[in-house]
């Protein structure tokens, strides 16, 4: 049977809807310009009232990709302080998740796949995994969303995105 | 280096999901009883209006779900008319696509990984990828779009869902 490497299972999907979401924001960037409000409008958005603003899905977007990539490959996790103000700002804050996640070498998620994984919660015990489990049922599927819900909440302010730039060239 | 199959990486994420949606979908059941109204209600919501409905959301994941499969293991992709016209109809969509996805022998994936796959498009040249690009880039962000938007009409139309909802247990 032919297979795949951990490290090619991750970080290229990371890497490549981090830039994407870096182009969307240059898009709600133009958006806000042509029709004169400001950035931070975006800033606040919330799909439901109950539901992370903009800002939190970003954050939670770049600490989804970071965490996974360095949990698998046994890296530090580099803790960024959730201070963005600015859509400047969270630009920047995925350039530094794409750039950390594209700096581990992929020799380092060698064994990854039975790697047991804890992650810490709030409440209660912490959720362990091994590590296919965690890329694939967990990390995955929660950076997608919050990727997604990027995307959802600048497509409700009527950025003009479509499928094409949420899947990138 | 070790490493994990074509298999390992796709079915169990897209059977994973596919049974929480089958969850959500239960609990927006529940959610327009509780409140009175029509589960037909769900069926056309939108984010925004140059968006597609609720209905089309769940047609498109399970495409995307039931097509990558049937194109990584080289099976007939089957053919699903996008009929339903309930809620119990978009369940039982969910619940085919998720037997097919589980149908397919492990075996069958050997190999996909760089399978020349082709995906036409309504205009334009066909795409044309390898097959672990077309997992990771295409079929899986396409896939979770579609839930998390899935996901994101329901929690808009005040649905008691949470994050362990979309991951599932």
């Amino acid at each position: 049977m032919t297979t795949i490497s951990m490290h090619a299972a991750s970080v290229p999907a990371f890497a490549r809807m981090l830039g994407n979401m870096l182009n969307w924001l240059e898009a709600a960037k133009a958006h806000a310009e042509a029709k004169k409000f400001s950035t931070d409008v975006y800033l606040t958005l919330r799909l439901a009232p109950d539901m992370l603003p903009f800002t939190k899905q970003i954050q939670i977007a770049s600490d989804a990709a970071k965490g996974c990539v360095a949990r698998l490959a046994g890296q530090e996790n580099p803790s960024y302080p959730d201070n963005e103000a600015s859509l400047d700002e969270l630009a920047e804050r995925i350039r530094k998740t794409r750039d950390f996640v594209l700096s581990i070498p992929a020799a380092a998620f060698d064994g990854s796949e039975t790697r047991e994984i804890t992650i810490p919660r709030r409440s209660g015990d912490p959720l362990k995994f091994e590590g296919l489990a965690y890329l694939q049922h967990f990390a995955l599927p929660n950076f997608y969303f919050h990727a997604t819900t990027t995307y959802a909440l600048l497509r409700h302010a009527g950025v003009p995105l479509g499928k094409s730039d949420y899947l990138g060239a």
